[in-house]
């Protein structure tokens, strides 16, 4: 392990990052915000100064291994967090500061979880730093630093340790260039949902923090009661569409722009996701029957939370905790599924879903014809043993943490659907549960280990677990490996 | 696949099976119930006249393979429990149908759910039949057929598909002789345990029911308190022994008996067996120290239960769904646990956790450095990759049918602890859940298509999905493989 590569390459990704904080610095400026505009550029200057030394000297080893590059993954999304926990610290708008911590890990994991009982008290700078914080987790912080630094060598270890999924790679041959269209993409798309949301009179302001939630599938809002507040059936539907949109591998949408429709069509994960959105819809339709008895209404909340829970999003438009078990238990399960890899959405992810069908069924036919060779069917070639094999691991893995933290978070004796939902919720990115952590609650009256325990599930959920396991495992700092 | 070949053997053993209703009738006439022994030597007829013609004629092709061993003990294990519904249902003493399959499907399967809201109403024949169904199916319908039928060619097929754990196999050469011995350990310690409790006040009766109820790691009890009836710490002392015994690998008892101590206590599912339920007593113990300010008192009720989830029984002696959240987290994740492979117990067992823990490490190091070679280490040998795989793809249609399950009897509307630890509690083979499935509930308030699927969930944890799968898969029925 290179500890001086790692603390060089952290160093440097912090630095650029530094910038980010002057972003909110404008919409201070336009609401008159001038202690908060302050906040920003103290927290900007704090962490350029603090990571310029290390970012300027050059090590000489310049190779960058998996392991360095997973390493550089996992500690920036601990400094990340924690330097993007000081605006809500420093301006006294989140008083606790692991409250403020909790609350910008989920941001930047586009989790969605809140401690804050009333939104609407915070300031405008605030209410956009919260909704920022999704749009640059969302496609990834490192991502980001590759679109925009120069020359980056080891940049696809770097990509491949921040995005999501088992199998995303460059959709261009070059790490640097695959980042930068990655960006482009996102950030035209991020675009056209503002306007849309604009033209449904939704105000600029709420239109570019719901339009970011939407694009890194977050899910906060700048409103207590949520995407309700709006009461307009049309933003209703232009957030689902915007949702499900981003929950899709965005190597698809490369593939269309390059004119590949057909071949962008054929993606079984694709298909998959489609289907399992539109069956997911039906049955909580059909389960919300005697709920809401206009067909359009039913059909409405039900692709809507579809939509939101299996993208990871956690917008509501109703209280599903109101919900009969049967609808609340389909949304659960969407919870595991997850989005498509390769997009800014959470979960297990369709992807491996079909992988661990696939192997299971290849299994069991095997058991019973020991003699006869079955070979996987990948996306276009055979799947390899080691992605499966990867797969399978990462879903022992993923239970694994669950149940731990399910033990951890125990203590503070919550009622079992709160604290399993709570850990669901958090692992998956999500950001609502059931019960006391409902669309219509938050997370509060935790105490500060079970927000720690749950911050750290939502970190294992967004890095997808092997940058996490090995920043936690004593083996690597000692130079074992 | 060989239809005639597997008729041939399902009624052979169906047919020796009869044998198992004339037991009770001893009870029967000791209690003078002559209406119940009418109906016990009925059934006992009835099963007998219909498997004789299949049974009698021999087919041409004997060869057995894996399939049709799998078919075979899947196909058992529908028609025992149907058949052994008949005296609860023909007696009138359970009055519908479905609830008699879920009593006897509980009963064989060893989970110890049950649907009776009134314990103590049952005869004595039919309480005695219930705790015998335990007994049998907590080693095996077929091993008991193995073991007295005469000579079986197909023996080690047989006892693969039925006895649990990743890595069963046989503890002599030969399979007939390993059937033998395990149902002669099987049964002194199963008398042990009678003695025992009779030396502790328990009336004979209930000392052989409770005493099967622990072998087989059942949990069916005759009283509506359960075991807090007897109000006995010395009792209470001797099921939590005898629980964790029944827990154990039987090769392990073999190897003692043939004086191979040492080899016995090196064991690593042995050893970790131990730490896991030393560490869960102390965890719950901590948990209730407010509960209980008695320490005698406080290790008693903590090491009960944790014997009794652990080893997946479900006798109680505490109302556990009282305690604080940690206590019954930690109950929880015992009950995924499980026992150890080889023994009566259910659960994903020890030396599964073992695997999947063992095998995640050398993903993550080989992941780290990807040109070194690890081997896994087994219990003795290097752990081959089938039985690795075997183990994860275990693990996935595990959880998958898991959420599967929750989903269909969310239609029951019941809160989501209850739904959620019905699942649990039926695919791990336990018996009691949380809330209303708790240790003083019952499962009498689920509708019967609810029962049908935790039915399904018991046969799949007892005979650890394989044969479940095949049953249930077209292809298989329509020769395909």
């Amino acid at each position: 392990m290179n500890k001086h590569l790692i603390a060089h390459y952290l160093c440097r990704i912090t630095a650029a990052g530094s910038l980010l904080f002057l972003v909110p610095v404008i919409i201070c400026v336009i609401y008159g915000e001038w202690e908060d505009a302050k906040i920003f550029l103290i927290v900007a200057a704090g962490t350029a100064l603090l990571s310029a030394p290390a970012a300027l000297k050059k090590p000489k080893d310049n190779d960058v291994f998996a392991r360095e590059g997973l390493m550089v993954v996992a500690l920036l999304w601990v400094l990340y967090p924690v330097a993007g926990a000081m605006p809500f610290y420093l301006s006294g708008q989140i008083p606790s500061f692991v409250d403020a911590v909790f609350e910008s890990v989920s941001g930047f994991t586009t989790t969605g979880s809140t401690i804050l009982t009333d939104i609407e008290s915070l300031s405008h700078g605030m209410l956009f730093w919260r909704s920022f914080t999704h749009w640059v987790g969302g496609m990834g912080v490192l991502v980001l630093a590759i679109a925009v630094l120069p020359g980056n060598k080891a940049a696809m270890h770097f990509m491949r340790a921040e995005c999501a999924g088992p199998q995303v790679g460059k959709i261009v041959p070059k790490g640097k260039n695959s980042a930068r269209y990655l960006y482009i993409i996102y950030s035209v798309l991020t675009l056209v949902f503002f306007f849309l949301l604009m033209l449904g009179g939704m105000p600029w302001f709420d239109s570019i923090c719901h339009a970011m939630g939407t694009a890194g599938t977050g899910g906060f809002g700048v409103k207590n009661a949520g995407i309700a507040y709006y009461n307009s059936p049309y933003i209703e539907y232009v957030l689902t569409i915007g949702m499900a949109m981003f929950g899709v591998n965005f190597s698809i949408y490369y593939l269309i722009l390059a004119g590949h429709m057909k071949n962008a069509l054929k993606n079984a994960e694709l298909r998959m996701y489609i289907i399992i959105m539109a069956a997911a819809t039906l049955l909580i339709a059909v389960g919300n029957r005697n709920i809401y008895s206009n067909l359009e209404e039913n059909f409405r909340y039900a692709v809507f939370q579809v939509s939101s829970i299996m993208t990871s999003t956690g917008f509501a438009t109703a209280d599903y905790s109101q919900w009969p078990e049967f609808s609340q238990t389909v949304l659960l399960i969407l919870m595991f599924i997850g989005a498509c890899a390769g997009s800014t959405g959470g979960g297990l992810k369709v992807q491996r879903i079909i992988i661990m069908f696939r192997s299971v069924k290849k299994f069991v036919r095997q058991t019973l014809s020991p003699k006869c060779v079955y070979v996987l069917k990948g996306e276009d070639k055979s799947m390899d043993t080691s992605t499966v094999h990867g797969v399978q691991t990462y879903f022992i893995l993923y239970i694994g943490l669950m149940l731990l933290s399910l033990l951890l978070i125990s203590v503070d004796n919550a009622d079992f659907a709160t604290s399993f939902s709570s850990v669901v919720t958090c692992i998956n990115n999500i950001g609502p549960g059931l019960n006391r952590v409902g669309p219509v609650e938050n997370f509060s009256f935790y105490s500060d280990f079970a927000k720690i325990v749950l911050s750290v599930d939502m970190l294992f959920g967004r890095l997808e677990c092997l940058p996490v396991i090995i920043m936690l495992s004593p083996s690597v700092w000692r130079n074992k490996f």
